[in-house]
């Protein structure tokens, strides 16, 4: 994910901070670099600008596969790319893809692979321009993928100020309990239908491409980003970037029926899940008060619903979470990542 | 190395070929697609095209860090992925990078690594765009990189017809030598020039970029790519697409007085080294007999030789070697390579 967060590590943001002292102010066509979900980049002399983003997968850190099929990665993969490019407000057009894998299994991995890619491809209108495959002792995935946006209109991290509403799309937490799941059970055991649900929650996750574009149709959003890592550790990147604290009511955060049924049965309240967890792939977004009924609207009409579960305020009051019971807890740390 | 070969193996560009059966023929916006040293894609109402390139490396595969700093492999990763946009005679433009570390050697090898990186940026005119940083037990760097051609006029590995001549920029087999080096003696060993030379070709290797972009300026190639895997395993790739043969006279190979030093010394003959040897990234053109001398001219007003060292012929003849003593040889196998 291009111009990016630190994904999976408190101290990666530290370290992108590092990285961009190294490298100075990125100059032209770079319009927006590292800190956001995609870099954008002005090359051309009509209205649009270029999205590029880049995201690496490493077998046993980001994946397993004793529980996921190569195709599973394939198009989880491309998914969690077009969902870089639509928190921009963008539109994925094409994207290269880097493999490596073990010579012996190669040749069944690759094509497993090649298959969930040419699937999610196919869904998310996506075309494959390139690739390099090379021999590693794990398997290795890394996806660039680009996309276009209006000219100067991707919307970023940036931008949200105090008394905008903040909202997500669907439902948070299904993707950390489909995970769960898969590491408590052989996959050959998990038969109860809710419990499927959220391992393929967790596996095949949809992008919000859709909710992206219609985001940004309605013009209203001030910042916006895609929930890869969880609220716990994505509101705050986007709050530092914005200059401003949040409030947020743990309560109006949407979970599935599905993610309830899990929580019933497993040790874990389903707001650990849903503030904690991360790969929902849903968004987060931010609107001005006057705006956010379009918003809705906007999201509305492309099947999408948004939930409103707090407010943008000044920085000085940082981050906090209002709780079901009415308490005022700091923010959480973000201990359910698996770095 | 986008829309790319196989790197390193015999095998993998029939695999490239699976995979393009799996994806389909690429649509719109993917002009050029798997295949060739980059691919294009006609994005923009402008007369530019934009050129993407992808190269995975991988610690114990493609790098050494006994032999290497994370320094030297943030050059030469750009340095690679320069050298794929120039063999389309584009200009690069943005990269981005990811970059698997250990969790402990982490901060040193990024911080050494974009280092490197920002260097080479610096001076092939790159700005890097985002990034992704992820745990790995093994150092990992992918870039994917941006480039502009001309609409419509990248260079591609296709186009070469029979009496075309062939040339190659520069010198072959240094780097190659300079692995040889490494594999034989303790760095630090290294204290003869010429030695230390060669390590530095194959450790800190220049793109051949401004030769590039003056080939593509004669508008006299039929062909070109870039020597990344050697004469022995590219020559046959550039045939391949362009569906003829070639003659490749052995003595006409140029070769540096530093390999030949180093050959005299080593076991190896240096036309081995010349056409088996990789990682030179000089250029590999064609162009027809009319044309040649512009391109000439044109490379030396950039400041780089080319020199003639074929023809293309028919597709039935196949691809033969005239060796020194003047018999004609088949083709030699890639086997310096190592995957």
């Amino acid at each position: 994910m291009a111009g990016k967060r630190g994904k999976e590590q408190p101290g990666e943001d530290a370290l992108i901070e590092r990285i961009k002292t190294i490298l100075g102010p990125p100059g032209p066509p770079v319009r927006v670099g590292i800190g956001d979900d995609a870099a954008a980049l002005c090359e051309s002399a009509d209205d649009s600008e270029t999205l590029v983003t880049t995201d690496l997968l490493v077998e046993g850190v980001h994946f397993n596969l004793e529980w996921a099929s190569p195709y599973q990665v394939g198009w989880k993969a491309i998914a969690a790319s077009v969902s870089d490019i639509a928190a921009m407000g963008g539109k994925p057009t094409a994207a290269v893809v880097s493999v490596g894998a073990r010579p012996r299994a190669r040749e069944y991995f690759i094509k497993s692979l090649y298959e969930g890619i040419a699937a999610a491809c196919e869904r998310y209108g996506v075309v494959i321009a390139g690739g390099d495959t090379v021999r590693s002792d794990r398997a290795i995935v890394n996806i660039a993928m680009l996309g276009r946006a209006r000219k100067n209109r991707a919307i970023l991290r940036k931008g949200a100020a105090p008394g905008d509403i903040i909202l997500v799309t669907d439902t948070c937490g299904d993707s950390a309990a489909g995970l769960q799941i898969l590491s408590l059970f052989p996959k050959s055991e998990i038969t109860i239908p809710f419990m499927k649900r959220l391992i393929n929650r967790h596996l095949a996750p949809e992008p919000s491409l859709a909710a992206g574009l219609a985001a940004s149709a309605s013009l209203a959003p001030t910042a916006m980003m895609d929930l890869s890592d969880g609220l716990a550790v994505d509101l705050p990147r986007l709050t530092a970037r914005s200059g401003v604290g949040a409030v947020i009511l743990e309560e109006k955060i949407p979970t599935s029926p599905d993610l309830r049924a899990w929580a019933r049965r497993s040790d874990v309240p389903f707001a650990t899940f849903a503030v904690r967890g991360g790969e929902d792939f849903n968004l987060l977004i931010t609107a001005s008060a006057s705006k956010v009924d379009d918003l809705e609207r906007n999201l509305e009409s492309a099947g999408t619903r948004a939930t409103r579960i707090g407010e943008i305020v000044p920085r000085e009051r940082g981050i906090t979470l209002v709780s079901s019971s009415g308490e005022i807890l700091p923010w959480p740390e973000a201990s359910f990542l698996h770095f």
